[in-house]
């Protein structure tokens, strides 16, 4: 499968907070950390746990620039 | 100025496209490059071009987790 | 590759209209269209043109909902 | 009220499930079912129920395209 | 229509600007000017001009908090 | 710092209401409300509260438009 999103950076899961619906999951891409907010039925689909192989997918229009 | 969004990656400008109202940035953020989609009036705003350090900003409920 | 995103919406591409550097692509879902914006360059990469196969991805946080 | 956001997805409510502070609601749009993440004081607001009809709104710039 | 989005903030049209496929239209919210960015064809289908009443709908999930 | 995104609206917290995992911010902004959902930890670490100086911030791609 190939998607339009521009950004797929890839990484490791570091832990999975299952909240009651929402679920928090950070992928550490090398140098950074990305969190990601998504539902628990998510989580349970893909198995997600920490250590496993994963990749942050963002469409371009979600990414804000700053400048100092 | 501090923000709730959980994701931010630092990086340097790789090249600024602006299209007719739409602009697109390309950040190297060592390893990985992140592209945004932002008006052409932040582009003038933030005076971005090439070789500039930036950084992407991103809400952790925009990101997708994906694995293989 | 499997998505943490609810929403795959299956359907066939209607048409593309490319912009100077946002392109949108209406797909037939089977009983409704879905427009998308996605970058010039994920149309190209992706080979977009009437006809093909497609999918909309969507996350759930991303959906409203509308009652009368 | 007429929208500028592109996709209305007209269904009915398949079922709702709250959270601490968000919850999932799911509509059966006729071959597919499409779930969104609304907070819970929308769901009081605008009485969902299962069986309810609804329409599931989304931006084009929210849609990403996949392909095989 | 009722809408999940927990905010709409009503103002007067100020500006619109079409792009090749994008367009930005300026909101005078009283005291502040909200920006949007929607599709050319969504300025057509709701003939948005300049001096209309108009809201602007933002889900409370694409809200960023700032502070100082 | 300045941010690519167009829409910064100052205001004054007037609850934060914290659920398992995303909380629940409502910022007065003079003369309407804004809701945002973000992370616990990022109400955690900007150290949110009743009364508070903060400001909302929104992307122009995440405003859609409605007229009567």
């Amino acid at each position: 499968m190939k998607l339009s999103a521009r950004n797929m950076l890839k990484g490791t899961v570091v832990d999975v907070v299952k909240g009651a619906t929402t679920a928090h999951v950070r992928l550490d891409i090398g140098g950074a950390t990305i969190t990601a907010s998504i539902t628990n039925e998510a989580v349970d689909e893909l198995g997600l746990k920490a250590g496993q192989k994963a990749a942050a997918v963002i469409k371009s229009s979600d990414v804000i620039i700053a400048v100092d």
